[in-house]
């Protein structure tokens, strides 16, 4: 547990997540910030099955040691189209060649849609963060169920979605949008606050040999897991990204969360191809837009060694 | 209420509607049915606003006497698109010009979503039959969040689509299909025992002026109600319709669970166009499929003077 | 040849084809009426490949012992799509089971897009008839190329589309229209004068047992050819088309041209569908239109005996 | 005209334009350069009308000397879709604010599809180098036409496109594709040996100040021209493109010709979006291709000091 000190003015944050390799470590560096009051973490499919990503999840957050905040199951599949799994990026079980064991905690009762909105709507209007790590599926959901979300949320972090980086898993599109177009058009255009965190941002931060070398040395529980996640990050990449280092996707919603000053953002309008095979899921990101009163902000710069200096930081803790 | 008499082996039904002029008389034919065990009637933005829907189903349901029903209130609009509702076909309240008042009983607690899968999943397998009459997205959102229903749900009749009638809000679709056509893709390719009331059915089924008169002549006060409803549907008829007589939609799927000789089908399936603007809502239905398997019905031809006898055999009561 | 007699006042006739079975009776039922002044016969991909549709139509022509008529050779590929052939409906060679043999007569020189433009540009306004029984590419490049074609066409008889027949090759489309949908959107959004005769239409016009009878039993050259590829077609719909007897889709449009008043028409607008998949080829006909300015008219119904009578007539010549 | 001595293997190009601002700098650039043996220039519909894209063709045409080469009208709009075009960037008159005046010399009689497809097929295989700076109606057209042209091409060189650009008439394609985004399909997969230069690229070249001073300095009537048009498309670009010096797109196309050490490629697939109106245009460009067996190439990098070299040295010609 955290201790009290830290707990007055901590910021109220659900987190949304499809947890493979990457969202691992965002979990992690999560758990082990400070500055949060953590009131779930949802889950959906993604990376891997539903079921699997609960699982996974729930044994993130007891190598975390943070059994306090409970795991909400949500959406077993994407709102329209078949679900579309990512499962060789993350290896079979989501979690790289993690050992995977059954969790001593259980997930939380009720629904993740049902938990968003219960949240949102009972704590004082814009207190509660969401970062989504995963297809939006579940948040996309409870504004379609319940609109009055939508005025109601805080800050929402997204990674997800390309513009000068093309795409990941087709040529036009990022895996999260892809897995779930349709809820990410939902989210896009609710008007609602968003910071996204895109590949042109996400493929600034990269684990480099020496960087996974500085998580591993660290010692702790929770960066032995974090550095054999990067490694096996590591080897999929030199395999399917030609020989690139591994980006660090997720843990940038977190990092911008807790240190904003390191990444550059511009005011844009975003809207999700839904209706064609060659495109779907690609990100129509439009910068000619009044910065006034727009509702979104494209990350388009990192400072990948300030991400990682605070990644070194909480997986020491 | 009803005797007690019938209420042996009552079939267990949820209606789901966006109360307009002919859902207005779907819902008093149901309400005078002693066949149906109804367990709430869900709404959804459709034909007018999902505010107004609530109240005309409340009003309905007063007049009907019936406010042992529960009034559950769903999504206020459709998952992806933008709401597009049909005033002109409806009247600006959606009843027509009937007198519009506060109903004494208000809605039920809770989300029209989590209703329909709480009573699904709670009852016993495929004894909850549902009838949709408008657009399908509180079905679709339950199917999403909780796809174990699929495998429990009862019969569900739904009114929408077209194929040899081509479309009525837009050349080539049907107004409950274009208003949300994503949820009738999900709810179609479900697998899913549907069987669909079309716009082929339903133009079959004509409000002639000897049938309304028939329904006039009643004297009860839902065949008052229904009298002027299909009085008003005959005037926008006469003006939009090239002066044909008023298709009676909504009422068959109820028609149809109480008399279903009156009906002939055609297995099919059905795809939803959910991509192009110039289709987008056009029920694909292919004949060509396993009778064997499929798991949907597509109606083809309607015993009109069946079905108006039923009507007025019912508003008698 | 025919004889000088009725050489004065004939039509000026253009036909272009897919040579398959039905246009193959097409063309017999042309090359054998006096009324027209036959251009040529401008040939592309479709129902089979576009070498065997030029060898099929140059065949054709000798039986009908036409000669005089050039058969012009045009795009080998629709405009955008791959190809898409229909064999097995026509047999491998396109005619049924009709002996194939090397015609004497060559093709004509030049391509059968610039032959379209040059016969529109050097006749009179208006005074040049198309009839399309195939994919409408060699037309829609046409006007592309030189839209002042445009204003310059007489009436254009196409065959291709379905409205309430839904579709042959995909649930909701048409082959003709299918197989080369951005040609067709060309052509019907081009403002030119249109009938179409789709699905809807020759849907009524049946090769039943006893009118295929009535062909073989003429006895001369053109009637025994029509005989076996009748037969032919019957065989495929009984397998393919549950039974039914073989719709005949393409002399449609030449027994148009000689008998008006055989046909019912109704005043339209007509889009296709070029984008989505699951739509791609529907035509959607839109009759809410002033008659008064819509330039295409979609064929309702036909005198299915009327067209036979004159197919009667016409092939015992 | 230029020297006889340079004449010796000279590259035979043909180049298809809608000549604006930069595609006249394009042209200039070309007819001062003695490497080449200009068939044609082709015109087609694009960043103004097809009839100003011809007069301002020959009014270059004539500026440079060069009346021997044949200026060719070709199609007067894209393929399927409606014009779209780009005055605001060009100027009215598509040549910024350039005199306009009547040339002397005509433009050549027949159309640029026949005038394509004759050179191809007429000369030595691969002999004909296509530099296409316009929407590439005119070349699909021909592919379309006479597919076996795609063989006999020499080196083909495109100016469209977007990956790391975005796009630039909307968020996610780039004019010339977007303009007739089907014929960009069809010559993107035409299997065609091609090199595209999209906004990637040759937003990396740019008219600075200095450049255009350079420019202006050389005192050649085509450097006069060339340098006007250049300082009207830097007033374009400082006031739609938030003060950005303008990119010099289509002279990319000679220079790669020229100097193709100045620029770096990639093997790539291209394929186009042509069915949804959010990304019609978007070139989906995917680079995890076999670069044995792929056709395009991507330019991804531009030495723009070479280029504006090479353009200063052939204006002072």
């Amino acid at each position: 547990m955290l201790s009290d000190k830290v707990q007055v003015n901590r910021q109220a944050l659900i987190i949304d997540c499809d947890t493979g390799v990457d969202d691992a470590v965002a979990l992690l560096l999560a758990f082990k910030s400070p500055e949060f009051d953590i009131l779930g973490v949802c889950t959906t499919d993604g990376n891997v099955s539903a079921e699997q990503v609960a699982r996974n999840t729930r044994i993130i957050r007891e190598i975390a040691g943070r059994e306090d905040v409970p795991v909400v199951i949500g959406c077993p599949r994407p709102i329209v189209r078949d679900p579309v799994e990512a499962g060789h990026f993350h290896g079979e079980s989501g979690l790289g060649d993690l050992e995977i064991f059954e969790p001593r905690a259980p997930a939380a009762l009720g629904h993740a849609v049902n938990f968003i909105i219960e949240q949102v709507m009972s704590r004082p209007p814009e207190s509660v963060t969401l970062a989504v790590t995963g297809p939006m599926t579940n948040l996309a959901v409870a504004m379609v169920m319940q609109p009055e979300i939508i005025e109601r949320l805080g800050p929402v972090i997204i990674m997800g979605g390309a513009r000068s980086e093309g795409g990941n898993i087709i040529a036009s599109a990022e895996f999260n949008v892809f897995a779930d177009p349709h809820a990410a058009q939902v989210v896009f255009t609710s008007g609602c606050p968003i910071t996204v965190l895109g590949l042109d941002a996400t493929h600034q931060v990269r684990a480099t040999a020496e960087r996974r070398a500085a998580v591993r040395s660290l010692g702790t529980p929770a960066a032995r897991t974090a550095g054999r996640l990067l490694d096996f990050a590591a080897g999929v990449a030199a395999e399917l990204m030609d020989g690139e280092d591994p980006p660090l996707h997720d843990p940038c919603t977190i990092a911008f969360l807790l240190r904003p000053e390191l990444f550059a953002t511009r005011a844009c309008a975003v809207l999700v191809e839904t209706g064609s095979p060659l495109t779907i899921g690609h990100t129509a990101v439009e910068f000619r837009v009044d910065p006034k009163t727009a509702s979104i902000h494209w990350v388009t710069r990192v400072d990948a060694d300030g991400v990682f200096d605070l990644l070194l930081e909480r997986l020491a803790l």
